[in-house]
């Protein structure tokens, strides 16, 4: 395999070009913290010139890596063959916001933040809000079909996607979906393509649907003694017709290491912390605030504080956005599952989490969405301990088939890229893995593009 | 091709075959007035009896037909090459309604109506309202993901389906998507099944999310002697963050047709009547409601009324539900398009269709959905009268054309199933309809499941 560098230069400008090793490195990495080195990474300034990559790359059978931000966590923008690293960073306009109709058309590396900030201009709110969405473009939200705290009232990027332009793995452009809510023309390859982790296409454009932006939001912060009654709480306000816009969750050790962290008087003996927050009609959210409190109080909370100024608001938040500072504290390293349960069994998994920490000597932090169900359960390690680390993936492992068993999924937002595609089959069986080969294979028959994510390298499909 | 009628018997038991002429009639015909015979009738009790009898298909290679109450308007459902009906009649079970988590586990023959009173009676609200929800099943909602006018607020069949168990056209089952609101754990094969019409696989269950049921309703009628001031109070009343849960629209032909039918003293030379309904919390409701009359009358509407009581609403709904038996005495046939353009469009494109209308010789009524921008367009005429069914089927050309060219779609509830199948093309284009027979042949590569439906006969890819 070489990459025709001489080709791709005619294609796209030489300016749009790298090749220096120093150069080649920077888009090597991403947030999983693998590495590799491309051979090669270009800019390509439109659908066309990406298709123009593509085809080359048929001709030639060199793999190409999509890219956007690089701020995914299981390395799906890893480039782990060599081979063309394709950077969408030129394809960064907001190309139309339709405050009337309520949508918008971007390009791929429009930075998600950035986005919120300009339909919250128009009076409207795009809600997906995954951590990193200061830096990580819509084309990788989309692709990684990326979540976030609102998702328990909002639902994820998929939710919002209505269509999108596409260069296939062949070099075709197509156009999928409609500018509409309603749309039932031929098979659904808008949402086929929305978590597909740049295994099935590259995005140019992207329709988005825009809502109304909530009036005003209340934050609240909930101490409870015992795990169970902060599951029950939550409960409780939904059963109430009220949907917090945010269920954040931090366990015991959490409190505990933020706490030695931050030193603001936490409460390091409950077994939970709830921040909750509560958007839309002003007119009824202090009604709500208080209902959430009673509720919450009731189920058996111990403390209970609300924030209504942006600086109350943001008080309340330090903890929760303390906890990634503080992990770097206690130990170098981390394995940061994304595992999601039906919330009602989040207890029973805390619980198992607990043992499995105890059972292989390893410190086990969970957080993450109560809400929806989504635990971020954060292994602590030392990646240097050949032992600990033994350790740690034998706990991942068993984490996983617990999930499983409760009806849960192994991520609930992160996807599988490299890091989870040994598990792929564990959670959608045989048949089910058979299936989505059969349609990689029919979309990129030559296994093209952004090859060896999400499926582990398969012979019988691939002759790898 | 010979069905293997003793084999199928052993598969099911002889209680759950038919072969009698004038059983397999019933099971010919769906609601787009399409007809064919089946060889035989199937109702197996179990996804496994229905993979069986998948795995006999493609050994003897007969087609297969999935049905669910037959209630599509695009030929879907009709066994349009003879061939095996599988009815899914027996797969009739609520397997679960989780009020904590908001699920439900449902077999594919639950009728939606039916569904949406038990879900009610724990609080919660599945809000997918196509018109024949009193007959329709869920399978077949799911499987064409249908639409209804609720979706401007709570979205269509798509947006609630989290899972599926799917017998897929060679025979294996497989179990999609989770039962929690986040999970990216390989392709999303739940919402390419959603509305892939029988094609793809048959769903032997499927997972729902439900919502909080909402407090309370209000009902209100606007009419507009401009029809472009109808459209423009839409905008403003979203604009104003309220989103109302229904937005139904009579234009002025639809009015005439209507009124003549229950001489109820309708406004038949208002250009447009809207039917508006807003749901939710009941301390919004009447303000909401008002703010709603305002704008109303701000944008031009010289009449309005509101209801509260149950019959108060019914009384207004009374002009919408009439529109389909009038249309019954006008003209003995009618063409029912389904377009979708941005809500902003809707009146260039009625201007267009009463052009249409005059310039061909034609009855054409639109109603519809206005919030979501679905137009119901109905062509009249009498399917004996060969000139007026040519000049009927240009239109609907000429009809199409314009909606693409709005940047609409061309369905966007019914689907295309045979009425379509020679347009899927004009909106998906070359490449994009290459892409969906390549999905297709993957997973079905003998074309045993419901061939003939969304695409024409196509030689390239099954040798027909």
């Amino acid at each position: 395999m070489t990459i025709p560098i001489t080709e791709i230069t005619r294609i796209v400008g030489k300016d749009h070009v790298l090749t220096a090793p120093e150069e080649l490195h920077c888009y090597g990495y991403d947030a999983s913290k693998m590495k590799a080195r491309p051979e090669c990474v270009v800019f390509p300034g439109s659908a066309a010139e990406t298709a123009e990559l593509l085809v080359l790359a048929n001709r030639d059978r060199f793999p190409v890596y999509p890219r956007g931000a690089g701020t995914g966590m299981v390395g799906a923008a890893i480039p782990s063959g060599g081979g063309l690293v394709v950077a969408l960073n030129r394809l960064n306009r907001i190309l139309e916001i339709d405050a009337e109709n309520m949508t918008a058309i971007v390009e791929p590396a429009v930075v998600t933040g950035d986005f919120q900030k300009r339909v919250l201009e128009c009076g409207l709110f795009y809600p997906p809000d995954p951590a990193s969405l200061q830096f990580s473009t819509l084309g990788g939200n989309v692709a990684m079909c990326a979540g976030g705290p609102r998702a328990v009232k909002y639902g994820v990027t998929r939710d919002y996607v209505l269509g999108l332009e596409v260069v296939l793995p062949t070099g075709s452009i197509i156009r999928t979906g409609t500018r509409t809510m309603k749309g039932v023309v031929g098979y659904d390859l808008t949402r086929l393509m929305v978590g597909s982790e740049g295994t099935l296409g590259i995005f140019t454009k992207i329709i988005l649907r825009l809502i109304p932006a909530p009036e005003g939001v209340r934050t609240m912060m909930a101490v409870f003694p015992r795990l169970d009654d902060a599951a029950n709480a939550v409960c409780d306000i939904i059963k109430h017709r009220i949907v917090p816009s945010t269920l954040e969750f931090m366990d015991q050790p959490t409190i505990g290491v933020v706490e030695n962290y931050l030193h603001a008087g936490l409460p390091t003996e409950a077994e939970a912390i709830l921040l909750i927050e509560a958007d839309g009609r002003e007119a009824l959210l202090d009604e709500d605030a208080s209902q959430i409190e009673r509720l919450c109080r009731e189920a058996g909370a111990d403390a209970f504080k609300t924030g209504r100024s942006p600086a109350e608001r943001e008080q309340l938040w330090k903890a929760r956005r303390a906890i990634s500072p503080a992990l770097g504290q206690i130990r170098p390293g981390k394995i940061n599952e994304d595992v999601t349960v039906p919330r009602t069994l989040i207890p029973s998994l805390i619980r198992f989490i607990q043992g499995l920490a105890s059972r292989h000597r390893l410190t086990i932090v969970c957080f993450g969405h109560l809400g929806d169900g989504n635990i971020h359960t954060n292994i602590m390690l030392d990646r240097k301990d050949a032992d600990e680390r033994k350790r740690a993936e034998r706990a991942v492992e068993e984490l996983f088939r617990k999930v499983l068993e409760l009806g849960g999924t192994l991520s609930g937002e992160h996807g599988i890229g490299i890091a989870k595609s040994p598990f792929l089959e564990l959670e959608v069986g045989r048949d089910g893995l058979a299936a989505m080969l059969r349609i990689k294979q029919a979309l990129d028959p030559l296994n093209i593009l952004n090859p060896g994510k999400m499926f582990v390298p398969n012979r019988a499909f691939f002759g790898e």
